[in-house]
């Protein structure tokens, strides 16, 4: 599909956007929202830094490097938070985070 | 991944995005950019609009049909400049566009 | 700044699309985030659909105008969302969203 | 209006994103396209990060510092590019990336 030097990145990104943007909606839906507010946090952060990664990768542009190493933290930061809640939308959106993360650091390195 | 409900739509937007990303930055590389210029506009909208919906649609937002429509719209028009252009970027372009654009009028029903 | 003839819209869009930023991040700061949690809802989408209302006027798109008005009807359903929470934010957050409601009708007309 | 301790840089970013999308939107519709095809791109980049940088400062988010410094070197590159062209647009938008380049490089400090 996209820019295929960044290809494995690229997808990593855009799907892990997609699952933070519905960790936070299901979260928001929960029955305790205030023990997910910091999860819901940086799933915002995460999805917004994620999908950007996508898009600048794709251009091929020239801080798609940079980008990455920042998505990085980000997705790190989001998995560790979501993988301390046990909902389902929670561990998958930490593994995803995770997996994310690695393909972010290879990219940046 | 995804909101189950949507998730062909999903993954149709989340791809035209990327797509028409990558195809505008192609075209502002081809050797006569002039003749490039309305695929690069429609292409930058066709993906801001992509993206959008298929955040939405993951968010489960009661936006999401309406938007859908819309993107339906830009999707054509963005699918038949492109299918004027017989650059591979373009082609491929094209072709995502118009089965994206069937996704969205679905979802839109 | 930008495009002059939709510049009034513009600039409320933009603004708006901050102030639900921001309304949603301090809704999670709150003592009781569940009582928030259709605010913060609203706001994530109503601040994606004027952020891109705005960048969209800016470019001239063809869609500018029908945008809008889905721009509205989020702008109008998240302001009186807001206007029932007594903070600060909420109630700042209500008349901004109403003010770009009313922007955004008018271009949409 | 958005987070006070950011205030001066929120709006310099999210000024700067809207005057690089309508130098892009401008770009594409002058006579020699080629010509502007580096600050077309440069604009695009310099757009989607200054949004970016406007949201994750209002929403106060632990990246925001990191990427104002990103944001400051696109900023620059295409303040720079913007400079070298003579139209209204492009002058307009090299000081206004400037300007912005440095609000972010304070932030980032």
């Amino acid at each position: 599909m996209a820019n295929s030097m960044y290809e494995t990145c690229i997808q990593a990104c855009s799907n892990c956007a997609l699952v933070c943007e519905m960790c936070a909606s299901a979260c928001l839906r929960e029955e305790d929202v205030k023990m997910m507010a910091r999860c819901i946090e940086l799933d915002r952060d995460c999805a917004a830094m994620c999908a950007m990664a996508a898009v600048l990768m794709t251009r091929d542009s020239q801080l798609a490097k940079e980008l990455c190493g920042l998505c990085a933290k980000i997705c790190r930061a989001c998995g560790e938070e979501c993988a301390k809640h046990q909902m389902d939308h929670c561990q998958e959106c930490a593994k995803t985070c995770m997996s994310c993360a690695e393909e972010c650091e290879r990219m940046a390195a």
